[in-house]
């Protein structure tokens, strides 16, 4: 018989109370092993996200978690370590480009990466755009890849952190998502339980991303560090901009070949800019401050890293990529500026076309998206191409329509200019 | 496909949102159909546990309950037709002398009861220490003894409310069933469904009861003669005090023993108390305001309608009670007062005998309980029998001995009587 019983864990939860390290311990446990139904563990989540924890709890929540699994040694890799970890947005393709960049200035990326779901794309969908590219490896040639060739981004193994797995899936159908203290023993977790010695993450912040505000994502940004380094792990965060979407691709093979045009030294300025941000906050964590990111790019350091790295996952990356039957070009109806584009809106839009998924059994489609060909404060004139929509089958398009127009704003005056890292948290 | 889903309900009441008619009627339905899965609706009782419900709202979830299963026609019965239902407490055996003293008072009492779970019994529990007695009628045995005798007390069928009897058994699990909201729909669900004309609800407040403070009280009464008069059920309410235990025996056998007694007339005077005020309110509500409760008492016409009744349903009203193997008597170690008995701890002492169940599936003791010798308020002095603990075996009474200990109390002086019947609601 155990101490402890789940009825009294949720009571304690939800009259307010901080929950003992011995409770969280059971029930994270419990949970994992089926002793601890699905539908009690969605009221203690519920009672989480209305009553909050501390940061101990979290901390100890966090822990028990890693502890449900395996956690990686990345001993035998010499380079210093370092990840990064999005919290998802629309076009948000920046792990592409930046994992085989930071590789080339000399750390090692072990990016364990996720699928996307609803509205915000996933890098192995995406990734999975390049003929023969593989998303699963075994931990030892993971291990193995990130030795030689310092760089992977691969789907994480079952073995990682398995309580997280299970109560991720229970959030995602209970309306439990939204809370702050999950949220980041979530990533945090997994991340951790990966070996990696140092972590960037970036936080989005808008209509296009998880958290809509900046204090909300300032106090996840917060307490993921807190975690980070009270797991020996040096963590950094930056709140980024997510209520444009990134670049001018949105969608699996545009996004593929977009990131391509950033490691051959072109490419949007927002994705450079973001990429090149990253990449200095993760030399820096890894202790390779001296390293020059945008000279690799510039010199072509980052592209042979990117093709080694594609190489080693069984891709072709001079494959060409797959193109769609539709497409649909939207042309301006007045002259002025574009005066923003929703992120959430296209990013639904691009769902609509077929690049994302709206059950996790679904498959995606490889050449579907948007491209578009203006970005917010560019001057337009009618009859100027807006943006194009893409697609497998023409029956896609009208509602994808719908969603673009609702997303594309075009007004007499340039709007404000915003930044696009909003704050630093270390 | 419907235009609800069960996370965009759950996400509604999270934020703090009314919840519309149209989601009410559909999560209720489809959690009934298991199209809405028993981890969502958890998350939900959380999210109404938390941030509570309108009164709009609690009327509709009521009915949406009603609406899951049939709704009882009483029409068959010629005579005024008036329920009561208890909140539950200890050694509340007061349904078993209240049901044929209002029959005999002209009313038809259909009393549709429960088990025990915890400290608290339940009526059918305590009726089944009579032989023969079953608890299990068809809807049409129930009508017609309704009709014939004017009083039953029987289990509910399947097809009440079959929305309460899932919802009912998941909240027991999740630590939500502290919810006024889903509490006063729980009962009113089924009352409403069983076809009574007239209900009046026993609302207990103190230690042994659900509710533990007064305002709680008022509050789920209110919320219940509201919810009832919103139905065409004339409803009223009486808190009354549940520090204490009712009377003097706490069991199943040995509460029969006690309602029979008040039956003959004679019983501890809180519980004839108690019967009479409840069957006023009855009869008041029934349109019986003239009959006297008090004289059906005396001279054996509730008696009748009891022998009557039990008979009815295959029990023999003079068959002996069984009595329990092991009998502990305790004793007084000091001269004074009886200062309290918390209802809470003796109620834990006779489950802990075996008068209760901890699971549903558990049998219950038949002979196992409390009988107390002295009543709060009452002098002692050392050495005088103050309880005695029945047991059908001796190893459950050392760890019941220890709660009894815990709740009978001796003090130098009298303590302040309070009152039974604490408030009306109507």
């Amino acid at each position: 018989m155990s101490a402890f019983t789940a009825v009294d864990v949720i009571r304690a939860k939800r009259d307010g109370g901080v929950l003992s390290d011995g409770q969280i311990d059971w029930v994270v446990d419990a949970y994992t092993r089926g002793l601890v139904a699905d539908e009690q563990m969605s009221a203690l989540a519920m009672a989480i996200l209305l009553r909050g924890m501390t940061g101990p709890e979290i901390a100890r929540w966090t822990a028990a978690m890693i502890a449900s699994g395996e956690r990686l040694d990345l001993s035998p890799v010499t380079r210093p370590t370092v990840d990064k970890h999005s919290t998802g947005g629309v076009g948000d393709k920046i792990t592409l480009p930046l994992t085989p960049l930071v590789a080339a200035c000399g750390a090692a990326v072990p990016q364990l990466s996720g699928r996307g779901l609803g509205h915000t794309g996933g890098t192995l969908d995406k990734l999975e755009s390049i003929p023969g590219w593989r998303a699963a490896l075994s931990n030892a040639e993971f291990i193995a890849q990130l030795r030689d060739v310092g760089a992977v981004i691969c789907a994480a193994g079952d073995g990682l952190a398995p309580a997280d797995r299970k109560l991720y899936a229970l959030r995602d159908v209970t309306g439990t998502v939204e809370a702050i203290p999950l949220i980041a023993s979530s990533i945090m977790s997994k991340k951790i339980a990966e070996g990696t010695g140092a972590l960037v993450l970036d936080v989005k912040v808008g209509s296009g991303a998880f958290m809509k505000t900046v204090d909300d994502a300032r106090e996840l940004a917060r307490t993921m560090v807190e975690l980070g380094k009270a797991h020996g792990v040096r963590t950094a965060a930056l709140l980024t901009d997510m209520s444009t979407p990134l670049g001018l691709a949105i969608g699996n093979a545009v996004e593929v070949t977009e990131s391509v045009e950033v490691l051959a030294g072109g490419g949007p300025a927002d994705v450079v800019e973001l990429t090149l941000a990253l990449a200095r906050e993760m030399l820096d964590a890894a202790g390779l401050a001296d390293a020059d990111p945008a000279a690799a790019l510039r010199d072509g350091r980052a592209m042979d890293a990117w093709r080694t790295m594609i190489r080693a996952q069984g891709g072709d990356p001079d494959a060409p990529m797959p193109t769609a039957n539709e497409v649909e070009v939207v042309h301006a109806d007045a002259d002025g500026y574009v005066a923003g584009i929703d992120a959430y809106a296209m990013g639904v839009a691009a769902w609509r076309l077929g690049a994302g998924r709206a059950r996790k059994e679904d498959p995606v489609s490889i050449p579907a998206g948007v491209v578009l060909h203006k970005r917010p404060g560019e001057p337009v004139r009618v009859g100027e191409p807006l943006y194009e929509l893409r697609a497998e089958h023409a029956q896609r398009i009208p509602a994808a329509l719908a969603e673009a127009q609702r997303a594309f704003r075009i007004a007499p005056e340039a709007p404000a200019a915003t930044p696009l890292v909003i704050e630093r948290i270390g």
